[in-house]
């Protein structure tokens, strides 16, 4: 095992964070039992709740709110429809009771009918000015920095990281890389069809008002299935949307390992075990069956962001 | 740029090889103009005719054959029902006759009906027993020599090599990291549906017989978009399917890269601008207007298959 275990450092010592130190000194122990080939070594990572908070809402979903304002004057009709109207007032409880054909609608109008790279440009632009409303920093600050230690030490450990999300693909890969380190193709996600198209004497790929793929539930064996071909050893998850992904990694043979993050920290995050459109119900009952690790936040989380991180090393210093 | 240039030891000294050399010179010299940071370095391979031989049929079309042949028993009524009669009786003439739809049903009968990982075991029991007609070898021997050194010299230099083909993706999957270094990750390809399923307490993925996606001509780009969600600045093929997945990538700014493969090599391959499916034109007018690298097999390749040169090697001990 690589000596990068110092990278746990934002983890308290107890049985979570010695359960991970345990699979992955198995699976790169040469010539033991649990040795797995570095090739074979993938691990899959929900983002939402997972990777970053997914409270008080997703943070697509506060793109989406900031596309609908952006792109209203543009669509004087939007002020007498739904679910146009209810989100534009901030009244958020309509625009649920829409279910997911309200959902669906406002993703299509926001995330269709640009080029592809038009697309990554709004992202990129957006969530380098939007700061989330409890914690006023951007989005990107409020990754959990427990989490980026333990990507990086899979990593330094022969891992392969991947995110498997139910959020859209494209809005992930536009930062997924500077902020995780992972790069667009090893992000799996929801996706729109998109078409090729000629401007001119230019190729573009053309994002069209239609659902290709949803990742989430079922999905996600499927999205990794299509996109990885093989199944992974180590999946991440926080939330029942992710239980079929834990399901599939931890029934293949040879050494496995399916954790929850389990949300108990008022104070530095939240406590839940249900958001906006998910909840944490069977996927704990089959973690505590199966013997799954569970993260319990508080406990087991030395702090949850970077910055955190940061101010304890500066209080360190004197 | 590293000194894996002497690993393009199958090509000939010349414009082609040169062209190569450079292209991958500017993209690695730190601080030059022409320079590209590691993670953009992607290049994307077609695989039939580009990096294997594909007369005087698709690998995987002959896979079908056999397939229907082994299946056969199960189905007699198969003995009076195109496009199975006519494959059973060695008749592709009828069975291309049928056009796409004749295709799509023997892909279906042959690729559906089981979960991934016993197609998987399908294929690659099938390819290690199946025999060229022609060479009298496994298809997997008859792999492009000098487009092995080429994907070895591009992983020296830091490039990710992906396949995209549009041939299926499970198929390829099953043996490309064994024969190519490539792993699945990596294999883009056209596909049928799969589905999450419980069988007893395991999780399966079953395939349907249904097309997902067809991953050729327009399909390209939409395909690499879908998995790899950046541009390549390389891409490699030998037909007028891999037209739309080169011109998107020399479309990019910055150092790009497109390669055509021309076969003209009747003695130790074959010679021909059109295959059972495809044909080379439109893309060969391309490469003359804008000046892509078009590789004459006869001239530019000291030897075709791994076998000669492990022969010349031989030879040119004594």
């Amino acid at each position: 095992m690589s000596d990068q275990q110092t990278a746990l450092s934002s983890w308290n010592e107890g049985p979570t964070k010695q359960s991970i130190v345990n699979f992955v000194r198995g699976a790169t122990t040469s010539g033991g039992p649990q040795w797995v080939r570095p090739e074979e070594r993938i691990a899959v990572f929900d983002n939402d709740g997972t990777l970053w908070t997914e409270q008080p809402m997703y943070v697509q979903l506060a793109f989406i709110i900031d596309r609908v304002k952006a792109l209203a004057h543009q669509h004087p009709e939007w002020k007498d429809k739904q679910p146009f109207k209810a989100l534009l007032d901030g009244d958020l409880e309509t625009v649920f009771a829409g279910g997911q054909r309200a959902l669906v609608e406002l993703v299509m109008t926001t995330h269709a009918g640009t080029t592809t790279e038009e697309f990554s440009i709004i992202v990129q632009d957006w969530i380098a000015s939007a700061i989330h409303p409890k914690f006023n920093r951007p989005y990107t600050e409020l990754i959990f920095k427990p989490m980026l230690d333990l990507l990086a030490f899979l990593r330094a450990n022969g891992f392969k990281t991947f995110i498997v999300s139910g959020g859209g693909v494209e809005f992930m890969r536009a930062w997924a890389e500077k902020v995780y380190g992972i790069p667009p193709e090893q992000v799996i996600g929801s996706s729109i069809v998109t078409k090729f198209d000629m401007r001119g004497e230019a190729p573009v790929l053309t994002r069209l008002p239609e659902v290709e793929f949803v990742d989430d539930n079922d999905g996600k064996p499927v999205g990794i299935n299509k996109h990885i071909g093989r199944r992974p050893i180590a999946a991440f998850g926080n939330s029942d949307g992710d239980l079929q992904m834990l399901q599939w990694t931890v029934a293949g043979t040879g050494s496995r390992f399916a954790l929850l993050v389990h949300h108990t920290d008022s104070e530095r995050e939240y406590a839940y075990e249900r958001s906006p459109l998910g909840k944490l119900d069977k996927a704990l009952g089959e973690a505590e069956a199966k013997g799954w690790t569970v993260v319990d936040m508080k406990r087991d989380w030395k702090c949850v962001y970077p910055f955190e991180a940061t101010n304890s090393a500066l209080f360190s210093k004197s």
